[in-house]
């Protein structure tokens, strides 16, 4: 039974947008993932996802409007909701909450999917 | 869709061991915890459950030894493994994530169990 360092877990990150598991409980995993610049428009059809920072700022950019959220704040996007995320800083920590069957580009598949997802 | 801000929250809780939702997905629950001194054995028989220390130091005892986390720490108890969570510091701030069925003393219920948790 790890200790899980959320810190530390950043530091072995190298990519962006390329989320890392760190834990799973349930049929839920727990990621971490650094942005840096505009992900890419898209949705999960059958997902909840939640959203917390660690360090910097991160813009969720939504239909009806954009949320910003800085170091200990969470958003949980609902199923079906389009969603972008945008880093506000140079580089954003963030911690991915959502189930196992979860797709980092959900309903889009492109250049910028990742299946078989590392656990570091 | 709301940010949630942990410290907010934190700071609208008033009992010590009586945990608030604070965000919900798919078939989980986001909750904050106030504790203080020691808990009560018990385990969860079909639920693992993530502890997150938002503030102070808290000890996982376990029958195999104790693990001790920190700010920016979180450890996953797996389902059906007895534990006692205990406040290394004054008070400590904890996020939990378990599935909505989680009852806080698991297979204990006594003047400590919690049901019909508040949303803050």
């Amino acid at each position: 039974m790890e200790i899980v360092n959320l810190k530390d877990k950043m530091r072995r990150v190298q990519e962006y947008w390329s989320p890392k598991i760190v834990g799973e409980l349930n049929d839920t995993y727990v990621k971490v993932v650094k942005l840096r610049g505009e992900f890419v428009w898209h949705h999960h059809a059958g997902e909840d996802e939640l959203f917390f920072v660690v360090e910097g700022g991160l813009r969720m950019q939504l239909r009806d409007g954009n949320r910003d959220l800085g170091p200990g704040e969470f958003i949980i996007v609902p199923r079906g909701v389009e969603h972008c995320p945008r880093a506000l800083t140079d580089e954003v920590h963030v911690v991915l909450i959502e189930p196992r069957t979860t797709l980092n580009t959900g309903n889009v598949v492109n250049e910028r999917t990742v299946r078989d997802l590392e656990r570091i």
